[in-house]
C-alpha cells in the first residue's frame, strides 16, 4: 500500500488546474438523473448540484485510484493496523458484516466476538422485556437510561430519537440519556423518572471516563436517597472492554463487551448502541439497522467512484475543501426525527479528521476536516439559512430527505399534505441555492452558485438509517485516506484532560489558571 | 448620524496594520483580572484570552467612536427607522426597559403597548393556573404547547429548557414545542400528550406562516379525532400582530399582540416568549428574566468600550473576522441547561448578520457574520474539540460558565463535586486552547494560540439568562453597525418561499425541478 500526502499526488495537481462546474448551471434534468448513486438501505446519493462535471469526476477517479482508497478500505476490513498512532486495527465494520478474510486477534475471531455480544444483549433484553429480570423492588423495567459521553452518547441518542416515531406503539422501553458532568444534566433525568422501573446502562470502554463514573455515582446516591430499598446493582448493566475495571463486576446485573478496535464515534453498531437500542426497540429493529449499514459497507467496496456513494461524497468534499477552499459543511435533514443526527456527524467527522499532521505525524500543508453543523429543515430555513443564501462565505450543504413521513399522521391543507410541503421546501432550497435569482434590488438578489448534495430514500426506517450512518462513517474514512491522516485516534482531547487533573488535584502551579479558576468558584 | 462601510474608516485601516496580541502569551494573571467587564444580571465578560492588547483596544475604541456605535444604539431606542430595508423601527429593547424618550407610533406609546400585552398575559396565566379557565372537557390545563417556527420557536424553547431545572417543583405547566412542517414533529408531541389538559399557543406575527398554520390544522384534526368532545377553540390562544388574520378570532380563547417593530429572532422578551414562559414558570420568573435583560441593555449604552461588554465582544468579533480572517465562532456553554442556547444564537447571529450588502443595498467587499455553532461542555470535549485543538483552521470560542449548578444535587467523588469537575474542565480548556503544549511527538503537540472569551456568573437564574440573551442581541446589533449592514431584515429567506409556492401550485415550468421533486415524491 502506498501512503502519500494529497498534495504529492499527480491527480490533485490536475484537479487544481481543472475548471469547476458552474453550480448555477449544474441543476439540469440530465445531471439530476445521471448523478445519482444507490448506497444500500433503499437510499441514494444525488450530487447534481455539486461543482463537478465529467472531466473533474474522471480526475477524482484518478485521485481515488492513486491513493488506493478502496484498497485501504479492504485493508481496514482485513484487520491491518489502520490506526497507526495507537497501533490498532479498525474493526467497526465487523459489527455489521462479515469480512472476506476473517480477522483473528489473540485466537479470537473478531466478527464472532461482536456478534456474540449482540446475541447476549438480545437474550438479556428478552428477559427484561418479558419481566423475567425485574428491578430490586419487584417491578418490571420500563425505562432504560444510558450513562455515557461522546461516542457513547451522541450516536445512540441520535439513533434512538431517529427511530422513536418509527417504533410508535411497538416501543419496548423508553430511553433516556445522561452525559454531561454538569450535575444539572443528571438531575433533569433522574428527577423525572421512576427509578424503581429504570435500568441504567453504564458505557465506558476504558471504564475510567471521568464524566461517566461521576454520573454513575450521582445516580447511585440519588437512588439510595429516594428509596433505600432500591439496590443499584440490580438496576445497572455495563458496556465496557473486557479488561476495564468495570468488567464482570458485582456492581452490575451483566456486562457486555467492546474492545480497542472500535473507536467511540464508530461504536453505534457495537454493544454501545446495541444494548440501548435493542432494549428500546427489540432485536428485529436493531438487526434491520445493522443490515442497512452492511449494505452500504458493501457498496463502498466498489472502486468505480460513480457507483460508490460514500467515496464520491468524500472526493467531492475534498474538492470543496482543498481546491475551492470552503471550511465548513452544513448537514440539513428534512426530517425532524433526525434532529440530533447532525450532532453525531459533527463528532464523527470533526473528531476523525480535525487533524494537523499526517498518519506519520508530519505537519500538513493543506486543510483537513471541515467544521460540521446543522439543524433539521424546514426549521433551519427560518434560522441560519439567511447567511447560507446571502452571506459572504459559501457553505456547502448536505440535504437529507424522505418521500414519506415515519408516522402515518398528516393533513391536507390547500391541496397538499404537510409531508409534500416539507419536500417542496427541500426541492425549492436546492434550486434556490444552486440557481440563485437575479434582482435589480441588491438586497433581494441571490447570487446562487451554492453547492449541495442530497441523500434520499422512501422513508426513515431502521434500514435506511443504518445506511445513512454507514455512508458517513465510510465517507469520513475515505477522506482520511485522501488527506493521508489517521482518522481513528484523537490526541487533541488529551491536553484538556491533563490540565483538568492538575487543577482538581491542586498540583497546577500556574498562577493565571488559579485566578481564572477562582472566577468559576474553584 | 454617519453611516459608512467598515473598510472606509480610518480606525479599520489602523487596526489592519496593528500587531495582534499573541494568544499564547495572553493568559496572564494581570490580563485575566483586568479584562473583565460586568454586563448586568450578575454576569461578567472576560476577554483575556483574545488576541487584543491595550494598543488594539484603543483602536477598537476609535472604531466604535468613528462608527458611532452607541449613538446608533440610542437611535434604535429612540425609534428611528433602523431597519431601513423594511422602513421599520427596531423596538425589542422596549419589551424590557423604558427608553429615555418615549417612542410613540400612531398615537400609541410602544413601551406601554408591549408592557400591556405582558400584563394581559399575566392575568390570563393566573386564570389558567388557578383553574378559572379550564379545558373544554372541564379539566385543568397542565401542559402548554407552542406552535411556531424560527424566532417563535428557537428562543422560547432554549429559554424554557434553560429555566426548567431552576423552576424545579415550582414549575406551573410543562411546555412543549411543535415547529417543523414535517408531520412527524407534531406526531411526536401530540402522541405523547394528554390533549384534554393541553393549551396551545399559536405564534405567527403575520398569521400566514406556512408551517405554523399547517401544524395548527394538524393539531385540530388530531384533537377532533382523538376526542370528539374536545373543542379546539377552547384549547388555543394566539400571539400575533393586531392586523393579522389570526387576531381576535373566535378560533382562540384569547390573543396577545406583537407588532412589526420586533423581529422574530428578537422576540423572546415580547409576547412570543412571554406567553409560554409566563404560563410555564409564572410571572415572577419572567419578570426577573426581563430585568436581567434590561440591566444589560443599560450597560450597552456606555461609550467606553472597556465598560461595555456587548460592544467589546462585537468589536473583538469584527477583529477576529475581518483582520484575522476567522469565518466561524463556537458557543460552548458549560451548563447542560443551555443546551439549545447555541441554536438560538445561531439564528440570532446568522440571520441578522449573514448579509452581502450594506444598509443601502450596496455589495460589500469584506466579510460579515460568521457561522455560529456549538454544544454544551463537557460533551463537546468528547466530540468536536479535537478539531478545535488540532485542526487546520482556528475557530474562535465563546465559553459560558457558572460557579453553581441550578439544582442542588451533587456528589463528591475523589475530593471534588461534579460542578467543580465541570468548571475545572472549563478552566483547563481555556488554558489548553490559548497556551497549547509542545511535544516532540507532533501528533501530541498543541500549537495553542486559539482565542476564546468567557461569559460567567454565579448561577443560571432568570436574571443571568436575561443578561446573556441581551448581551448577544446587543453584540449582534453592534456588529451590524460596524459592518454597516441592516441586521433587522431577512430577504435571504424569500426565494425559497417563492419557489416552494410554485412547486406546490404546479406553476413551476422548470423541468429539472420536477425531476428533482419526483425523487422526493412530489
Amino acid at each position: 500500500m502506498t501512503y502519500k500526502n494529497l498534495d504529492k499526488t499527480a491527480a490533485f495537481t490536475k484537479l487544481q488546474k481543472s475548471s469547476p462546474m458552474d453550480v448555477k448551471k449544474a441543476l439540469t434534468a440530465e445531471r439530476i438523473q445521471k448523478m445519482d448513486i444507490p448506497l444500500g438501505g433503499g437510499m441514494r446519493y444525488n450530487y447534481a448540484a455539486q461543482p463537478v462535471n465529467e472531466d473533474s469526476i474522471n480526475i477524482l477517479q484518478d485521485l481515488s485510484d492513486e491513493l488506493q482508497c478502496t484498497d485501504k478500505y479492504q485493508a481496514v476490513l482485513s484487520g491491518e493496523i489502520m490506526n497507526p498512532g495507537e497501533g490498532r486495527m479498525v474493526l467497526h465494520h465487523l459489527t455489521r458484516m462479515e469480512s472476506e478474510n476473517p480477522v483473528v486477534f489473540e485466537g479470537k475471531n473478531q466478527r464472532d466476538f461482536y456478534r456474540k455480544q449482540q446475541e447476549r444483549i438480545e437474550l438479556f433484553a428478552e428477559k427484561i422485556h418479558s419481566g423475567q429480570i425485574k428491578g430490586s423492588t419487584g417491578k418490571k423495567f420500563e425505562t432504560v437510561i444510558q450513562i455515557g459521553i461522546g461516542g457513547s452518547d451522541l450516536g445512540p441518542r441520535a439513533l434512538y430519537i431517529a427511530l422513536r416515531g418509527y417504533a410508535g406503539e411497538n416501543l419496548r422501553m423508553e430511553a433516556k440519556f445522561i452525559s454531561n458532568v454538569d450535575p444539572d444534566d443528571a438531575a433533569a433525568v433522574l428527577g423525572t423518572t421512576d427509578l424503581e422501573t429504570s435500568l441504567f446502562i453504564l458505557v465506558s470502554k476504558s471504564g475510567t471516563t471521568q464524566e461517566t463514573l461521576a454520573n454513575r455515582d450521582l445516580a447511585i446516591q440519588w437512588m439510595k436517597k429516594k428509596n433505600p430499598e432500591l439496590d443499584p446493582s440490580k438496576h445497572m448493566i455495563a458496556v465496557t472492554s473486557a479488561t476495564s475495571p468495570l468488567a464482570a463486576s458485582d456492581d452490575f446485573l451483566d456486562s457486555f463487551y467492546i474492545d480497542d478496535f472500535i473507536g467511540g464515534r464508530y461504536s453505534s453498531t457495537s454493544a454501545v448502541g446495541g444494548a440501548v437500542l435493542t432494549l428500546a426497540f427489540g432485536k428485529e429493529i436493531f438487526s434491520e439497522f445493522l443490515q442497512g449499514a452492511a449494505e452500504t459497507d458493501k457498496s463502498a467496496l466498489e472502486s468505480n467512484i460513480r457507483e460508490n456513494a460514500p467515496l464520491m461524497d468524500a472526493l467531492i468534499g475534498v474538492y470543496l475543501r482543498n481546491v475551492l477552499g470552503y471550511p465548513m459543511t452544513a448537514i440539513l435533514p428534512y426530517s425532524q426525527a433526525l434532529m440530533r443526527f447532525p450532532a453525531h456527524l459533527q463528532q464523527l467527522d470533526m473528531e476523525s479528521n480535525g487533524k494537523g499532521v499526517n498518519r506519520n505525524g508530519e505537519p500538513l500543508s493543506y486543510k483537513t476536516g471541515p467544521v460540521i453543523f446543522g439543524e433539521p429543515g424546514t426549521n433551519g430555513q427560518h434560522s441560519f439559512y439567511q447567511l447560507l443564501h446571502q452571506g459572504t462565505d459559501i457553505v456547502p450543504l448536505q440535504f437529507i430527505g424522505f418521500r414519506k413521513s415515519q408516522q402515518d399522521v398528516d393533513v391536507t391543507i390547500a391541496g397538499s399534505t404537510n409531508q409534500t410541503k416539507l419536500n417542496a421546501n427541500l426541492t425549492a432550497q436546492i434550486a434556490a441555492f444552486a440557481n440563485g435569482s437575479e434582482n435589480s434590488n441588491p438586497n433581494k438578489n441571490f447570487n446562487g452558485g451554492r453547492p449541495s448534495s442530497l441523500l434520499y430514500g422512501e422513508k426513515l426506517t431502521p434500514g435506511s438509517l443504518g445506511a445513512l450512518l454507514a455512508h458517513y462513517e465510510n465517507k469520513v474514512m475515505f477522506q482520511g485516506f485522501l488527506w493521508n491522516i489517521n482518522s481513528f485516534d484523537q490526541e487533541g482531547v488529551q491536553l484538556g484532560k491533563i490540565l483538568t487533573k492538575q487543577i482538581l488535584s491542586g498540583s497546577s502551579t500556574d498562577e493565571a489558571l488559579k485566578i481564572l479558576g477562582a472566577k468559576l468558584g474553584i
